[in-house]
């Protein structure tokens, strides 16, 4: 690979110019400069990122922290962080915290050693103190941070459509899933949901769980089913646990949406390939890394930001798993 | 945070003397070393790891190129490579090539000019130019190269697997997939399951398909049983159209795996999360991904590396698209 020596000789230049045109520091003639990068063309030159970073102190490094990529969520989430910032030519470095407060610590100590200029974390994880101190721009994505610029979907209007659309389409026992208590989205949808039930005069279960694996939840939907062998109504936790209810539901002959309907949360990529396919709420997993990157160049350029909380819409996804709605009132 | 003056002034010593406990060159003596490394603990220092490995002319950052982490089959083959990295100290540089050779080139540019000490790639890319003049180790993943080292799944052994077991299962006009002409593992994959069906006497039909896109493989589905009505076995592609297939049968109402058995490839995690659940040849993804990091730490290292080419084992997992075999004979 050809070296600043190599383009200063090609040029016929020192290397100080090369240097000079490279940082755009102090005079260097038009035509000098447009003979080094000339040369820096010919010998395929890519300037040093990490000493150019070291000299301007600003890296073109971000690092982004998620949960676990291999949970379905959160693909969208990263690939919307990616594609963002490679427009603005900035790339990611990356890690999984598995919500593990060490190996989060761990992870953002190593971001800033390599210079990171802004930090993306999707971590629920409650202690905010691994972020305090920090001299570069952080936001949260997927979670609400009253400290913290950050960019989440409305979790509580989730959970309002998603019960207003069950009962709109004639569920009339109806069981709401709650899910684990210490991740606050889980939290939003819950009281969303809750809110809405209460408001109708429909009958309706709270059952509690505490996890979003698919194991865990394949227990949780035959508990359900043998609790309340006649609920017509699940308005799950989000789409992993709506695809175990769904399993169970089919097991037992009953017909979907015929007999019971069920409501997902998230919209990951899988919903809409079962069968029958699992209407949902969806949230902008995509759309909200963009955000969330946007927002972050903007603070690493502090430029103006308007909103430091940036709320994403949701929307019910209509799909198979629910009845249409009557619309002869 | 602490800087390097903090830490000399807290163990009473010169900079200078700080750095070559750092960088562990020249001599310090032994109690000097511990007053700086208790210095150092004190005051949570972290050596700045950009100017150090500008010092060392090593960083501690790998390259990770992925085709597209939202395809279902690579979350889990980059958690593998994370994993793996982490517990030697690594940190990723990460991008997805959607299988463009300039976006590709791109990356592995910015890469370097990170100073990453390696790089993996899980790109299908047929020209290898880009990787050619590279100072560094690069390890191919879920690819073969005969000029580089490589991780890859033994696909045509998954090939004969999944027809060896449909005809032992019992069908006899059997529809074969072929998937896109220009992924070699789809080729393997292929040519494994033709060599085994060729062997046996039983009819079967060659249907090609041109992407692994689920929209598309829901009109190959339709064509499919259009055309080979009778068709009582598919070999799919991969899972993703396997899901499609098997769709489309429960929509024709067909019983599964009575009237047709369906076998996918890959083992994505939502092919256990179908109903029925999809009988698969199971890719160890995860496992692959850890294999490439040892197998690239050891080259970036200059240990000793016995194998180049490492073909990892593919196994038959039985689930509800395929009925049980008669061990009666």
């Amino acid at each position: 690979m050809a070296t600043i020596r190599d383009v200063a000789k090609e040029a016929g230049v020192s290397v100080a110019t090369v240097s000079r045109v490279l940082n755009e520091t102090g005079y260097v003639h038009e035509d000098t400069r447009k003979r080094v990068t000339g040369a820096m063309k010919n010998l395929n030159y890519s300037p040093n990122e990490v000493a150019r970073s070291l000299y301007k102190k600003k890296s073109k490094l971000i690092g982004l922290l998620l949960p676990d990529i291999t949970n379905p969520f959160f693909p969208q989430l990263a690939r919307g962080v990616e594609d963002e910032l490679q427009k603005g030519g900035y790339r990611i470095l990356f890690g999984n915290s598995d919500e593990n407060a060490e190996k989060e610590l761990d992870y953002l100590n190593t971001f800033i050693q390599n210079n990171v200029v802004g930090i993306i974390s999707a971590t629920n994880n409650k202690s905010k103190t691994n972020y305090d101190g920090l001299s570069i721009p952080v936001v949260f994505l997927d979670r609400t941070s009253s400290d913290y610029p950050s960019v989440y979907a409305d979790g509580k209007e989730g959970g309002r459509i998603a019960a207003g659309e069950i009962v709109k389409r004639g569920s009339k026992r109806i069981t709401l899933l709650k899910g684990p208590a210490h991740i606050q989205p889980a939290l939003d949808r819950f009281q969303g949901a809750l809110e809405e039930l209460s408001r109708s005069d429909i009958d309706f279960h709270v059952m509690s769980t505490t996890s979003f694996a698919f194991e865990d939840a394949e227990k949780w939907a035959k508990e359900l089913f043998s609790m309340y062998p006649d609920t017509d109504g699940v308005l799950a936790s989000n789409d992993i646990v709506a695809t175990a209810i769904l399993h169970e539901a089919l097991r037992l002959g009953k017909a979907i949406p015929e007999d019971i309907q069920i409501i997902g949360f998230d919209d990951i990529p899988q919903s809409s390939l079962l069968f029958p396919s699992l209407s949902t709420i969806r949230q902008p997993a995509y759309e909200m890394g963009k955000e969330a990157v946007q927002l972050l160049i903007k603070l690493i350029n502090s430029e103006p930001v308007h909103q430091q909380h940036i709320q994403m819409p949701v929307t019910f996804i209509e799909r198979h798993t629910t009845r249409k709605v009557d619309t002869n009132g």
